[in-house]
């Protein structure tokens, strides 16, 4: 946990391994450095059993204390809910709805505590939609496994640590290329980030390392020379010209002010 | 019919509309104008009902003269099998297993007549197997819904009717943009296209347009500056970087010489 500036984001597109190598956990452990973390099961409806099988899969990763952060109504928030991150070196937003997550804690002490905890140097960490709600404008619901209709994604404002790029989760396991060139199109300066599941990017700084098992897919829409999203009927097909596309491994390496990926080799 | 050169191609990511509007059916009833159409049901391990559903589907768009080709035994196609073609206007190959129709016919009496058939004007029309026989080398097995794993992927000589592109179908539908991404990084040259279902590219001359409900996904790996395909092992995921990738919509259209789409207002 630096002193010396914003600390890390690690964003997870869904179903990270618990059991094996767990690659991924073992890295937000590894920032945990035998501290605190807030596991955050805001997103989801019915929380139970997933800070159970959280405590199972950090068993012997080194995290000091995993504490439970679950919020049932809004309004609970106010009332000194927000201490639990005192002296924690990180929150990991689990998933289930990101709507829920915004809904329930943007504005409240318990998001400004996220973000005290990030500008000190924590590391923020959300899997499925607790990786969707990282952005400035996120991703709530667009249909997979179809290319995209212009008038069918739904975005919504979300917790804003990341400004870089909107992230989409699941995305080879659900087909979901369609949806981001979709997002990509309504704002071609922002990026799109798809995250495969048991996938995760480690953000520093102005730029992300995958780590995990599948891909992350970048689309650069900077270079778009025609699109017919501003032009088209809702239920048309969405029509793209010119995005730059990059597949991107474990190891691999993405600088957001550059717009380059840079390979292991370069690391 | 022209006869002043060889005949377009239709190809379709399959499940075209059948009852409907059927735009991509009166599209390729309009070529055959009142002639005579070989449907191929080759592709098929168990062709029955095919034949009967694409004659009702056939039923007003101005095909005169419907014929059944179906083969059962490779052996079967030297003795005047062929002749069918003599005065036919067009071939559609329909699905299946696109390895069934090229063990079936390729080097064989059929498949000079499917050449002969299209060299002098007729057009060829596939839909999913039959669409991704076309090109020169062609897909048959490769994982859907996954990042592209760099072992995970099986081609075969196809029918060699279209020799820029490798084409891929059931595009979105099936999540398949990582295999597609894979074949190109094997071979960046050759441009991969991906078909949704009740979508297809009519390829004239050295161009195609885009016609259905979907979209066609051109994946163009030129410009590609790296990649880990020859590198790595098989079980690891496709890294390649600076892929050019075009969402075409119905209208849309691509010139496979200058690598580039061209909309709908400069036709």
């Amino acid at each position: 946990m630096s002193e010396t500036g914003p600390g890390p984001l690690l964003i997870i597109g869904g179903h990270e391994d618990k059991e094996g190598d767990r690659v991924i956990l073992r890295e937000l452990a590894g920032h945990i450095a035998g501290g605190k973390l807030v596991l955050a099961t805001v997103a989801s409806h019915a929380p139970e059993g997933y800070f159970d099988a959280y405590e199972r899969a950090f068993q012997d990763l080194g995290v000091g204390d995993l504490v439970e952060l679950y919020v049932h109504e809004r309004g609970d928030t106010f009332d000194g809910m927000a201490d639990v991150f005192a002296d924690a070196a990180g929150v990991f937003f689990t998933g289930g709805d990101q709507l829920r997550i915004s809904s329930q804690i943007a504005g409240t002490p318990i998001e400004q505590a996220v973000r005290d905890l990030h500008a000190r140097g924590g590391i923020v960490a959300g899997t499925s939609a607790g990786a969707a709600v990282m952005s400035d404008t996120m991703l709530v619901k667009g249909t997979s496994r179809v290319s995209h209709r212009i008038g069918d994604l739904h975005m919504a404002p979300g917790l804003g640590l990341m400004s870089h790029a909107i992230i989409d989760q699941h995305f080879a396991e659900r087909g979901r290329i369609g949806r981001l060139l979709g997002a990509v199109a309504q704002n071609p300066r922002v990026l799109g980030v798809g995250v495969d599941e048991d996938t995760a990017i480690l953000v520093t700084g102005d730029s992300f390392r995958v780590i995990g098992s599948g891909a992350v897919t970048v689309v650069d829409g900077l270079g778009v020379t025609h699109s017919n999203i501003a032009e088209a009927r809702p239920e048309r097909t969405l029509s793209i010209h010119d995005v730059r596309l990059h597949a991107l491994a474990a190891g691999d390496c993405y600088d957001f002010e550059r717009r380059r990926p840079f390979g292991p080799n370069e690391d």
